[in-house]
């Protein structure tokens, strides 16, 4: 079991609604997933010369902060190893104490070097490119991906596949109550579920588990399964590849780019894994079919 | 029923898997959805002052791009009434022909005024915050509803309700091969299917319907109520807001942001719409029971 930061906060909260069932209108308790904003703050630059910078704000499920930023610094090719990062921790601004716990301040190793520039381009989009530094459209897609996993192995036989939808649901305490989170698990090539993350947003329980991944020294995983609850999109399999994922399944369909994607990052991507049976999209020759 | 913009692209392609099933593996086809990059390009500025600029690039379905625009350029503030456009089309650079289609060039009014500065601050995140124009976590929440819907109307009865999912599910041909697209319909207080829209991004298909509705004149949307085929986040309550719509009702879960922004913005939230049920997250006046 990798290990997992610690965190105190709260992912569901109850509110009362009126529930309406046939004809009749009664008071009920219900479970909300929480969605909060957290802004990323950083602090980098030469010794001596160190500045802080508002990186981002994304709207998450609090809980795995840190984890989740050290994915998504990853993830936006911001660093590259543990060594890059110094420390994570929440910060609060005296002057703005209501924004306690939704402040992240990720402090930079020296060496660090920021390219503000090419991280503006790259914000300047609605949807999180990966690594990708350009708003023109070939940019998207032309994101290399720094650790392609070994095209041999591991290769898991697709009874293995079968179980892990009923792992992942097992663990997943607060989807059961709320019904209103993403999940993404992370299997050895043995089956056995080693992390699993939850939140509002797909691409950040993605980077939760990638970034618990970092901080514990387990990348790349390329002897690992990430299982996730949904859809696989572009974005979600340009993260699997850049932390070296070897296979990626997902519960629901993938989308045409995320087809593309993964055969050219060398990843085997399956779709639709429900009851004994599922799709594989791309390099099927990690999975034995018995 | 609001008129449609033609849109020739495909939102769907066939592909070859191995489909495992049991013990056995076979070649089989399936259908992927579409998704593809969408760079949103301004022409702005006063006359004989005329500059271009690359806003964003989004990752959606092909098909109603112009529409996906205008809805999109009202949802982060850019535009507020149909004259504030004179024209939206696909637009290629001759150097790089292969982005044809994947480019759509909004040409604003020259009386347009553009805040690049704020733009970009709003563009710097990972979620899309509607109007919000600032990095700091208090201005995420601080958008104001430009159009209100009336606290009285429309108030339609839970039946009517019940019967929306179905009809969305039957205009929905594309959802009904891939499992892969969200979907968001517009249906006037009478139930009546007015507009169906899907894209792989959920942000994407409420800004199609938004767009369109736009373009024809229909806004605000104080008479309408919007289904969303999944769940619920601060971000669509957001758009639907800044839309006007009264009633927004999901088939899943919403978020704790999502019902206090709705609270906040007079709107009428209802998630878990199945089968004779639901919930009802806020202003419970414009529902009767019966």
């Amino acid at each position: 079991m990798l290990p997992s930061l610690s965190s105190a906060q709260a992912s569901a909260e109850r509110t009362t609604v009126q529930r309406v069932v046939g004809t009749t209108l009664t008071r009920a308790t219900d479970v909300l997933a929480i969605e909060a904003p957290l802004e990323i703050s950083l602090e980098y630059g030469p010794s001596g010369q160190r500045q802080t910078h508002s990186l981002a704000v994304t709207m998450r499920t609090p809980g795995h902060d840190a984890e989740l930023v050290a994915g998504f610094l990853l993830s936006e090719g911001i660093i590259n190893s543990p060594a890059d990062i110094e420390s994570l921790a929440h910060h609060a601004d005296p002057r703005r104490p209501k924004e306690r716990g939704n402040v992240l301040r990720a402090v930079l190793a020296p060496g660090v070097v920021l390219e503000l520039d090419r991280l503006e381009r790259h914000f300047y989009t609605t949807s999180s490119c990966g690594v990708c530094g350009k708003t023109s459209i070939d940019a998207v897609k032309a994101t290399s991906c720094p650790v392609p996993p070994s095209p041999a192995s591991p290769r898991v036989p697709a009874s293995l596949i079968y179980a892990l939808p009923g792992r992942q649901r097992a663990a997943q305490p607060v989807f059961e109550q709320t019904g209103g989170l993403h999940a993404t698990a992370l299997f050895s090539a043995e089956g056995e579920l080693l992390l699993l993350r939850e939140d509002v947003g797909r691409h950040n329980a993605f980077d939760k588990v990638v970034g618990a991944a970092l901080l514990a020294g387990q990348l790349p995983l390329g002897q690992h399964i990430a299982l996730l609850s949904g859809r696989a999109s572009f974005e979600l399999v340009q993260k699997a590849a850049l932390a070296g994922v070897a296979i990626l399944a997902a519960v629901g369909a993938p989308s045409s780019l995320a087809v593309e994607a993964a055969e050219e990052f060398g990843l085997t991507l399956l779709g639709f894994v429900r009851g004994d049976r599922f799709n594989i999209y791309t390099h099927a020759q990690r999975i034995a079919p018995a």
